[in-house]
């Protein structure tokens, strides 16, 4: 006797989201199946409208739905700072701290040779290309202090050292180990300001 | 400075799923955008699909993409058993325990008043009629060994007896606060096996 063959292809599906095992699967497919329609509807029809609509900022890189993003186009940002963060949340939280006014690039991850994440998978050539657009003089580097992120910022470094640039990196005010997201506004602005060059 | 707004939908629908709080559901908008548009892809579309073709079997209650599901419609059942589970997986893995060859009643839940599930909300009134068809002769409740499944059990059971319905419990051979989709099939079996009347 098995399920239905929609049932296990449902639950099947829900084990691509991170974390989710056979049987959280299971318990998914059953609480929207039996509790919760509307929100099943809502989540497919934003996912199907999400998979379609979002794209990746050709400057920044960050997740948007326009071609450069909202933030790119700004004219009150200072195009001279270039920041560079692993996530869009850290980005996010970059902003909420209110100490930086310049331009972002988002890697999207950072490097993981173990997880077969290179430099290609980062994007580090749409980096170089847009630090040297002229306009930039500094890039800062705001990588996580984790151990992943601290390699990806020394290479990110040497990269644009090579090209004359100059780097610098937001100061270990952060706790070792500690991540951007987790981290309180004041402490990430002290560590903005007390960014030293490498 | 905002994130997208499809990209807000997607994590904000994302938190219906059972366990899944803010920063989670971001977490898996980022994988699904970044690193997996083909499950998420096959995401939306199973959903999609399941919402549109899963019901319930008039006759048992269990998912199906049928009227009445292929178990039900067996001719090779024993139609004058009638098991009482909880839930789908639980059905499933009395199947898997080779114990039972009777019929089934899948309540969608349990009695849990503090949730707001009441006799209405596990379809007693259907379980009732589903009894009293003529056939069965034994209804076999099959609810987990937990507060609420015991709960569950000593109602329903008072329920059919009101009926003059000949009511048995499964054997607790299974530890105490345990649950079915947790144990493995040879105690299960034993279980069934030594199942007395209430």
């Amino acid at each position: 006797m098995k399920a239905a063959a929609s049932l296990e292809e449902l639950i099947e599906s829900l084990r691509c989201l991170p974390g989710v095992g056979p049987r959280s699967a299971q318990r998914m497919a059953y609480h929207l199946l039996q509790r919760d329609h509307a929100g099943a509807q809502r989540l497919a029809h934003s996912l199907a409208y999400a998979l379609e609509h979002i794209r990746h900022c050709e400057k920044c890189n960050n997740f948007t739905e326009e071609v450069v993003c909202e933030l790119c186009r700004s004219q009150r940002r200072d195009a001279t700072l270039l920041c560079v963060v692993e996530m869009p949340a850290d980005l996010l939280m970059m902003e909420q701290a209110h100490c930086y006014k310049g331009m972002y690039f988002v890697l999207m991850g950072r490097l993981s040779p173990l997880d077969g994440i290179g430099p290609r998978e980062i994007h580090l050539d749409r980096l170089l290309k847009r630090a040297q657009d002229g306009l930039v003089r500094e890039v800062v580097l705001a990588t996580n202090f984790t151990v992943e992120g601290e390699a990806t910022a020394h290479y990110i470094g040497e990269l644009l050292h090579d090209k004359g640039m100059k780097v610098t990196r937001i100061a270990r005010g952060l706790p070792v180990g500690g991540e951007l997201e987790h981290v309180d506004s004041g402490t990430l602005a002290q560590a903005v300001i007390e960014r030293r060059e490498i």
